[in-house]
């Protein structure tokens, strides 16, 4: 396909949808995002966050943030790099093999087999994973932390790890360390991915 | 799991539904059907039949399927199993194997592989399929085919030939007649049904 494919990926609150935008820009890149940017979007987000379905199933959630996955490729990820332009994306794959294959305990194996079928086997051609050390967060901080606050910093130790586990020895994946300012880590993803996609 | 699970199969427009309603009925069972039969069940169906949604992807409209049954699975059919009531379902995985898996073109063994994820692993005691011979209504509309009758014979064709292959020497398969009354075709289910589950 003639354009590049770009998915930003990482923890809550690493800056990632910040980045994914500003690169976009840069690029002049077409930037979406998931879940939700397609037709189907909205109605999916409605039953993925409607509180009236607070018994929904890991497994139907699994399922339905593929299904967004599913149309979001062939609305807007295939057309727009078959057009020739580069698609920047804030998150994709990885985020549902870190929180629903990992998090959910279905495995990363399973997930990654319904995503292969969800986007019919398109691939990222870089994945930015924007990192960041989470006991710099906890020293931040400081003082005692209470028993949710504890689970939470497990949870994204988990994510965290989940993600490097995951570019681990991949080429495609550029780690980049998103302390500092938003110029400061933009100046870092340009260097990473101009190194890539020259 | 104490109860039984019992799913009715087969084309559309061959008496499934009613004859599921009626087993379900005559065993003190509860009657559920897919798609919808389930909390997320509207929402769901309302994205699948949505008129502005015309262009939903193949691979998004299975994943939908999947969901909805995924939830279907863990809110409703397995609860009821585990209390010990048996369960008649209008149409499960099989469905999908069938109209997703082969009319679609994913091929059975993909549509198998996500359904498997949805329900966990749960199969069905007995699968009860619903045959008509189209030959029999092709005969019964008589004289000249156009075009779009043709392909919808075609069609029908495929989904009896899909159908009738899944249940090919499969034990927990019951391939019914539903030729003749409403009446007629029950005596022949609960004889079946009977000789598998006394």
């Amino acid at each position: 396909m003639a354009g590049k494919f770009i998915v930003f990926e990482g923890g809550d609150a690493t800056g990632k949808s910040t980045q994914a935008r500003l690169l976009a820009e840069r690029r002049g890149a077409r930037f979406t995002f998931e879940p939700g940017d397609c037709s189907i979007g909205p109605a999916v987000r409605s039953i993925l966050l409607d509180p009236a379905n607070d018994h929904l199933s890991f497994r139907a959630e699994a399922l339905l943030y593929a299904a967004d996955r599913a149309q979001h490729v062939e609305e807007v990820i295939r057309p727009t790099l078959e057009s020739g332009v580069d698609v920047v994306a804030d998150r994709y794959v990885s985020s549902s093999v870190v929180y629903q294959g990992i998090g959910r305990g279905f495995g990363a194996a399973a997930i990654a087999e319904i995503s292969r079928f969800a986007t019919g086997g398109l691939l990222p051609d870089i994945t930015v994973l924007l990192d960041v050390d989470p006991s710099l967060s906890d020293r931040r901080l400081g003082g005692d932390r209470d028993r949710l606050e504890q689970a939470g910093d497990e949870f994204h130790r988990m994510v965290r790890q989940g993600y490097l586990d995951l570019a681990e020895g991949d080429d495609s994946w550029l780690v980049i360390d998103s302390s500092g300012s938003i110029a400061e880590v933009a100046v870092r993803i340009d260097a990473g991915v101009t190194e890539i996609l020259p």
